[in-house]
């Protein structure tokens, strides 16, 4: 059966069970349990009933159409996955496209039903669902988890076994960070904290997992309270040596699947503290059943905030920069001799954009310290690189010729932390359009990597730093230009964020020392190429005066420019002379690392502009 | 009795009432009952308990102490006019200083009361507190004017005759501007609209008022349902005119002090649709109240956005843009005449602030519409302006003498708009430092100028273009840069602002064409002197291209920079190009309303740098 028909029988059977339940429209959002970015295969319903396979994008079923919204990121991408199948792709912000919400309002009408597993959608998205559907008269039941009905095959909860982050890397104790919470608590008026976000669990506790690739998280809920703390893990998970430390903590560790039936009788001693952007609509409708049963109202006492340990791991400490620092030097490293490589090889041995990406991925796997990537390796040659989150297929994808354009997006788990890194690459001839869509984007980047900045200050704040050189052109990248980035935890984390408009809550987070954020504008020419540049940046104070405290960024990634796409009209005065002072920095901290042959390039690459 | 003992008998007094009344904490706002910015003198208690003068700052006064929060414009002026009354100045986001909210959480104890005039906090700032004093079973009364009980020679009611703004200056009929509002209610699944909000209201219904000096407005509710409008105002400023123009509309008037009456009352036909941030308190209250008593929860059927009315009153039509250009050159034009006075005269002619800033107001009266100054003319020389906002006294304040410098901030209403434009002036010799600080405040201000930004782009996004040169040097202005300008209303409106964090729910509006913003970036060094540059900017389109629709700014104001304080070697390389365009645009549209000799030296003034 081809693509197109394998989707459209799933869908019909889902249209199925949506009419035995009497829902008129289902929702299938890309979340697990914990509306993380990536997920397990088990949570996969939006790509197992669309075909689309990207990292975000929802997809709403009625009987009579499906749509998919998708971001610019997955424009391209996302038209091309679902071609044939029936379903209509809205491409979020553009001119004509209707929100989800609008959409659901202009297509139910009074008395219908719309349906969603509500694990998988968040507090606040679940109860302004409920609200605008509400006023409308449509029914919201988020009791139903259709896709697992029809989805015969699906694969089971990950499991595997939690393993203990030492303090010699989390450079603090998970007691410590628990009473920073806990101080939190109370200056919120509040004696219990809930979360089923997984990466600020993993962090509170000092844990990882393994249940997503290449985000070391353990599938869990957290509650905490003034004098006990909770954890609930799937119990095949759970080591003898996670156990001990447990114990050794006074953490008392529950069974994973009992959680709700734990938060619907657990006696909650006072105000509940609570992020409604992370926190599962589910749990939240749980807790709001115990409260109510207690006679109480939930508007009265439960408090909603930006999480606390979001803010908090967001924060990295004195071990966690020493290691950061020290690690992303060694991944430069890596990956400049991996560019070395590639321009000396191609068009003599035969590559592909998978080849070349396994070359890299090998010399990743040789630093003493390597985990896993910390995601799939992009690599995308020519047109391919338009598409942002492109990764090439099992069959290699693009063969590399010695001309145009590679561009690689790639990062590695290590204990000593999480890297990510961009370099667009050129193999041979370039075009003039080329070189000035890449020296913009040197624009675009070290005018980021430069900027000083007053404390209050966030991503909203200077975002325009990297855009003004695109947007002064009538020129834009469809994403953020920036995302914080975790340890061994997500590659992309909270709440920091660089992009222009307000997206979460989360967005107005203002900037701290120890922050790390990325720095990564682009060109992206549908067709034809795309280009990035990302460099992972530490936010560092720069001094204090009667005017206030200000800071600044110091990058932590150094690997060189591609020399032959700089084009010195176009740079500005100002980041030709940053990317010299970059360059040398490169030469010093890298140096080292390069052979006899791969110096002699290096230090050519990095002679001044 | 000198200034210290007033104030203290005063404060003496409201104890007294506290005492009587329970009252352990009482917050006096500088607010009339619709959070207008500036307040008729009825309204004034803030300034009456404390001898502060400036146009915000709030007073929460205990038995054992009293303590002023006021923002960075007024940190200067507030400590000096409070100076030796025993209140405490709480600088606003100064480290260490507590907001308001820990403050009361601090000094407050479980079953304690705070009490405050309902009518003069928005339903957001209420209901927040509410919140958080009631987590901490602190009680919160917002029934008691306690001020009125005290103030015995308190002003009564400002009250003015309502006028009517010819549709030939406003661009658009009540009854087009309803229609709008009526498809923003129906959007939002509401069949009413709520306002305490006095610009929009006038804005609304093409009428203006005289209730508040500089503030063309009425004191008056609103209430619109689906085919019903009602107004309420006093009796005594209904001129004949107006009754006749409200009975053509249909729009039901009735009187102001009966407004809280008929919300009690009213059937609200169903949702209601409110912006928290301007919508006074205790009118909430009252709808609230009287949903509760139909059986309803205002949860279910209060809607809450920022304000339409108030979005779409930004945005100037083509009669407010074509009127607001051609107002703006000539109230350029005696600006300039001004400047020329004042440099030729000064140190010949006796000169003090005052009589400065009051030559300046007679060549405004001679506008053919003039109607009043929006603002009452700062004229601060030397030292005096480092306080932003600063008027010389009743003594015509400092003697202006030819050296340093004179900051001048100004405006007018007329029929065609109004103004609000600073220019600092030389007097004389000026210093090195001088020179810089000017410089670097005019590569702030066109570099906003000249931004070109995406569709959706806020003022959070676009004020680093300003900051950019003041932060780089580790220096800040303690004032927002930017703010939109009423057409014959208030000379700050929203919601658009530029400003680098967020402050309120609006500052996240984004741009559109037609807004008009100021650009005011300066230099501020206590002691020392104060230099603000602010241009008028309209926003226009700069086109659309497939990456978006972008767009930038124009200025409205065009009055030469002072060249004697320029200095090429810090002007950055574009903006010295940017003010040679300005310039010449200056010279091209005010140079013909200058009489020989000013046309001779503005010649000299905007020849090329």
């Amino acid at each position: 059966m081809d693509n197109k028909n394998i989707h459209a029988e799933r869908l019909a059977a889902l249209r199925e069970k949506m009419r035995e339940h009497g829902i008129d429209a289902y929702m299938i959002p890309t979340a697990d349990f914990h509306c993380s970015e990536y997920v397990a295969p088990c949570f996969k319903a939006r790509e197992y009933f669309s075909g689309f396979t990207g990292s975000a994008g929802i997809l709403i079923v009625m009987q009579e159409r499906a749509d998919l919204w998708a971001d610019g990121r997955y424009f391209i991408q996302a038209a091309k996955e679902i071609e044939g199948s029936g379903i209509t792709l809205e491409r979020i912000g553009e001119p004509g496209v209707p929100t989800r919400e609008q959409f659901l309002k202009d297509h139910l009408k009074e008395g219908q039903t719309f349906g969603c597993d509500g694990r998988c959608i968040t507090k606040a998205e679940g109860a302004h669902l409920a609200r605008v559907l509400g006023q409308r008269g449509i029914r919201m039941d988020t009791s139903l988890d259709l896709p697992g009905m029809v989805w015969a095959d699906r694969p089971a909860l990950p499991s595997h076994p939690i393993w203990l982050l030492p303090e010699a890397f989390a450079g603090e104790s998970a007691e410590s960070k628990l009473a920073r919470l806990r101080a939190v608590m109370d200056e919120q008026d509040t004696s219990c904290y809930v979360s089923s976000k997984l990466d600020e669990i993993m962090w509170l506790l000092n844990i990882r997992g393994n249940d997503v690739e290449a985000n070391p998280v353990a599938l869990s809920y957290l509650l905490v309270t003034k004098d006990a703390w909770y954890l609930f893990v799937q119990k095949s998970e759970c080591t003898k040596e996670f156990l001990d430390y447990a114990a050794k903590i006074h953490l008392t560790v529950g069974e994973y699947e009992k959680f709700f039936d734990f938060a619907k009788d657990f006696a909650f001693p006072g105000n509940v503290l609570l992020d409604p952007n992370f926190l599962s609509f589910q749990v939240y409708q749980t807790i709001r059943e115990n409260l109510e049963k207690a006679g109480k109202r939930a508007e009265d006492c439960v408090v909603e905030v930006n999480s606390p340990l979001d803010y908090m791991k967001a924060i990295r400490n004195k071990t966690e920069i020493a290691n950061f620092k020290d690690i992303y030097i060694e991944d430069s490293a890596v990956l400049t001799k991996f560019i070395y490589w590639l321009k000396k090889n191609v068009g003599k041995i035969p590559m592909t954009e998978g080849s070349a990406a396994k070359y890299l991925d090998n010399l990743r796997a040789q630093i003493r310290d390597y985990i896993e990537l910390s995601f799939g390796t992009i690599s995308a040659y020519g047109p391919n690189a338009a598409m942002m989150h492109y990764e090439p297929g099992e069959d290699g994808g693009a063969e590399l010729k010695p001309e145009g354009m590679l561009l690689v997006d790639s990062g590695g788990h290590y204990m000593r932390g999480t890297t990510d890194v961009t370099r667009t690459m050129s193999l041979g001839p370039v075009t003039e359009d080329m070189r000035r869509s890449y020296s913009l984007t040197a624009n675009s980047n070290f005018q980021l990597q430069d900027v000083t900045f007053l404390k209050g200050s966030c991503g909203m704040t200077l975002d325009i730093c990297a855009r003004e050189p695109m947007w002064e052109n009538l020129m834009d990248y469809k994403c953020g230009t920036g995302h914080g980035v975790g340890n061994i935890l997500n590659v992309h984390e909270g709440p920091q964020s660089i992009r222009y408009h307000q997206r979460d809550a989360a967005d107005l987070t203002p900037f701290a020392p120890g922050m790390t954020i990325s720095d990564e504008p682009g060109v992206y020419k549908a067709g034809q190429y795309g280009i990035r540049i990302e460099n992972i940046l530490l936010c560092v104070e720069r001094g204090t005066t009667s005017d206030g405290t200000f800071y600044g960024f110091a990058p932590l990634t150094f690997a060189p420019l591609d020399r032959e796409l700089l084009d010195v009209n176009v740079l500005t005065p100002k980041v030709r002379e940053l990317i010299n002072t970059y360059h040398a920095q490169v030469l010093e901290k890298i140096g080292p690392f390069m052979n006899e042959e791969e110096l002699a390039w290096l230090k050519a690459e990095c002679t001044a502009l």
